[in-house]
């Protein structure tokens, strides 16, 4: 066990030479310190059970050699916790944490969590060292747009915080600090020989390259090493992809973590050669498709778990998205714990009555058919005094749809299973869906997911074994609600593909009517599917979350008024 | 028409002697400048029809002898306008809605707007004269709390704003700023004479009171007069209540507009005696009940007319609640738009049936009596394959009350009426409602009020007639969802005031279990409470709007994660 104890510097974030510190006064008797990254799943709102795990991950590290230990930014907490930092026992509840992990003796700590004190609550990283804290750092740049709301809890640091430690500097940043540039250069100036960077950074398709960008530039722009510590697992819509990295300080990076997965690294900087050792083995980069797919299944998995749910109910339609839907929940949750249920009607057809048999039989789960036309019936019987023989409309579609919905609902009450749903991006932004019905359940687990994704991500799935968990015919047919004689989803909505193009330039990036026109889209079609977008606000405002996977997912990322009299062109 | 031009300064917010002005340099001609407070309701994303009911607005007290008009706070676009403010065309549309006003002559107009140049994104007032704009200012203080989001959208300002005109120099502040002791302050150090607030400050119940004492303790501490003008009307979950106030210098108020009213006031200020003109007849100061029913009522009405629908359908039980939502959406829409629905199945009691025909017909509105026995029994035969005879349970209640949700939301897709809801606040905390049954509808009225509270204003609305226009025993019975024999709400739920006060210490008041037990609460009826409103927390996320009328209603305000591992005690 070591003998170095931490010193910790606090400054302003202007570097002045009072807070620069002598490192002729480092120890020169140690050559090597071990860090570990502790990228691991810390649950919301479990302030014991997240201090009980730290305690067994700092007791592992230590028992490797490790000399200091990172865990992810608000672990102590979970990520992210909302209003409970409103809560007012949270501080008491955060220094009983605190303490607790006090006697642990031998390997430096730094613990993300909430700090709350007569100048404010802060998105803070305690620096604990033999049953002492030896200081804490208080992150400087919240952000507050996208998904994140940090304004609405924390007040700003102002300082930065190095530490002495065996010989070097190390100096803390909090996630978004590292997004900016002065926070680590001004690190450097105050000395810092290693960055260690504390993140909860949701996922989106496409994020890992943007950090290993930026790192590779903040590091070789301040000739700095970096640690950079992610959180993992699935909160409500979010999911915590970890991709922990070291990052040397020329910017090459010699240790990357795996994607979705609890992992500890270890990586030890030699204090000669200011160099960290380089990782035996690089996991794998990840296809898009892939990572996509395992975010949705860690999104779904982490829900049903941490919500106590025994299992999950899915409506299938012989369709592609209830099949894709199916194969996410059963390589999330396991074959045991999934339940089927096929509900056919009238405009039911043979081959989606097939096809949804053999998806349930290849994927091993139980299967059950429930004809619902006396609920049809029985509903119609009940209104038809009221409807007085007026013609059928969308209104009839509707009531499918929601025998539907409540014949998984009450299945849903008397097995105490989650209903899962399979509404797409592209269904939920036109507000193709029936509110109560197909919209009805927990967790919508493509509500992220474009429909043109839904074939990339089948077809993707469907590679990954040698005879296809989806038939193929599910994949070719075109797509139908069956919910009318003959009835193709392109009765009502243009192909796909263009669709979705659309969808993704209005929504994903906030383009204008008429810049989305520019692109070679036709006029009217852009103004008919940004009407629909709009007008279908007040259904996604009551639709089930779903797994984040894009740069702007609906939800506490796209904020729209209900009352809304913005005109598309003007 | 006067030919004085405002003359804007511009300083930093500390006061600096070369940013205050030569009070001697004021013109001595003139004795009065008369200033008109524009209290009117401005659509959110309508910024062509709010530039245009300006514009009327402007011309009609500029025909009244105003020298100055004063709109809310952002009333270009409404309040709030929630990710509109992101549009890549909204400077584009502000612009062109600024520069329409331009040939409005004779008047100084002060706009709320946001501003979008290259230094950010601003909560801006405007000072346009004669077709000039003579100068803006950026709101300082954005709140980032309760449900405003404003430092998502706008950077804050950092300058104080001051312009002469007609011989007295005129200070400007938007809503947060003048919360916060300085900005005020600032503006009497560099000269003002007079101070204009722009707001747009939302609905809760006694708000108003703290307003006026907010003023008249600014207006004293500085000896400054207030113009304070705000929004009214309904936005989403959100009533701006108007209430438009001038305080003089010695913190009297002289000018009160009327609450949830469209108005306008006039006031005019005296240069020699420094005064304002006193109002001839103030409104009336408004009960408690009386405040939170107008909410109620305006809330509904805005929501309904500006979502563009022909009318609403209510549920009648013959209870309680659905008893005041069809007063509220009679007082709101006029009965004439009011379809009531009473659907009895085997647990409706006769007095029920009696109650709810009754309310209907002293309301005056459509009524309809649809028995549910055929869809009820059409959905159990669906599932009675699936449930094997098991024993009945909750799951058959719901059954009940989603039959009723499904015949509502037909009703509503064939005749293109909205539904609304009648769940209480209570319930909705303890997640005493069903999902897509009671809870499906667009509009929950009675969301944010609690159980007790809906007595009070039952009894309130019973008041105002000669006649009661809800039966006395619906007031008096004891409540019952009836989904099951002799059922009444006490079966599950602590005595409703004793769940309500547990319910506001927690939600309204956000305090912990111990400081709750401590106010002399049962500690069993407290863990029990407060475990079902944790739990209840993905019921919420999919409930319809409703008016926000306390200091922390449901939704925007009040943030928590559906999985959510805090724990009651610790």
């Amino acid at each position: 066990m070591s003998k170095d104890t931490p010193t910790t510097h606090h400054s302003t974030s202007k570097s002045s030479s009072n807070s620069a510190h002598d490192n002729s006064a480092h120890s020169p008797s140690l050559n090597t310190v071990k860090f570990a990254l502790a990228q691991s799943h810390f649950l919301v709102g479990d302030i014991a059970g997240n201090a009980e795990k730290m305690r067994k991950l700092a007791i592992e590290a230590r028992d490797k050699g490790a000399d200091v230990i990172v865990f992810p930014e608000l672990a102590l907490l979970g990520y992210p916790p909302e209003d409970l930092l409103l809560r007012p026992s949270l501080s008491g509840r955060i220094k009983t944490a605190l303490s607790s992990l006090s006697d642990i003796e031998g390997i430096v700590m730094i613990v993300g969590y909430p700090h709350v004190d007569h100048h404010g609550t802060f998105n803070s990283a305690a620096i604990l060292h033999n049953g002492q804290q030896k200081g804490f750092y208080h992150k400087q740049y919240l952000p507050n747009y996208g998904v994140f709301d940090e304004r609405r809890y924390f007040d700003k640091g102002r300082n930065q915080v190095l530490f002495d430690y065996k010989g070097i500097t190390i100096g803390l940043l909090i996630c978004e600090d590292l997004w900016e540039e002065s926070p680590i250069s001004e690190l450097k100036q105050q000395g810092a020989d290693v960055v260690i960077s504390l993140n909860a950074s949701p996922f989106e398709t496409g994020k890992q390259n943007c950090r290993k960008e930026l790192l590779a530039k903040r590091s070789s722009d301040e000739k700095l090493p970096i640690l950079y510590v992610n959180a993992v697992g699935g909160q409500d819509d979010l999911v915590f992809d970890g991709g922990s990295m070291v990052v040397q300080a020329d910017g090459s990076i010699v240790h990357e973590a795996s994607r979705f997965l609890n992992q500890m690294i270890l990586a030890t900087y030699d204090v000669h050669s200011k160099k960290f050792d380089s990782q035996d083995k690089a996991p794998l980069t990840l296809s898009r498709e892939s990572e996509m797919y395992q975010a949705l299944v860690v999104g779904l998995r982490d829900y049903v778990n941490h919500s106590g749910f025994s299992g999950i109910i899915v409506g299938l339609s012989g369709g592609i998205d209830s099949a894709l839907t199916l194969c996410i929940a059963v390589d999330a949750l396991g074959a045991d714990k999934v339940y089927a249920v096929m509900m056919p009607y009238e405009y039911t057809s043979q081959i989606s009555l097939e096809d949804a048999q053999a998806q349930a039989r290849r994927l091993n789960v139980s299967y059950t058919v429930c004809p619902i036309f006396d609920a049809v019936d029985g509903i119609r019987a009940t209104l038809a005094p009221l409807f007085n023989k007026s013609k059928a409309d969308t209104t009839e579609e509707n009531i499918q749809a929601r025998a539907r919905g409540m014949v998984l609902m009450a299945l849903s009450n008397k097995f105490g299973h989650l209903v899962i749903t399979t509404g797409n991006k592209s269904e939920m932004a036109v507000g193709y869906a029936t509110l109560y019905g197909d919209m009805a359940g927990g967790f919508d687990v493509l509500k992220d997911v474009y429909k043109t994704e839904v074939y990339d991500l089948a077809n993707y799935r469907n590679r990954l074994e040698d005879t296809p968990v989806i038939p193929e015919r599910v994949i070719t047919r075109p797509p139908s609600a069956e919910l009318r004689p003959d009835q193709t989803d392109q009765d009502s909505l243009p192909d796909y593909d263009i669709l979705d193009g659309i969808l993704r330039h209005y929504i994903d990036e906030d383009m204008s009517f008429q810049d989305i026109v520019d692109k070679g889209f036709d006029s009217e079609m852009v103004v008919k599917t940004i009407k629909m977008v709009d007008k279908s606000e007040y259904k996604r405002r009551q639709a089930a979350i779903g797994t984040k996977i894009s740069q702007k997912a609906f939800g506490r990322e796209r904020r729209y008024p209900l009352v809304n009299k913005w005109s598309i062109q003007g």
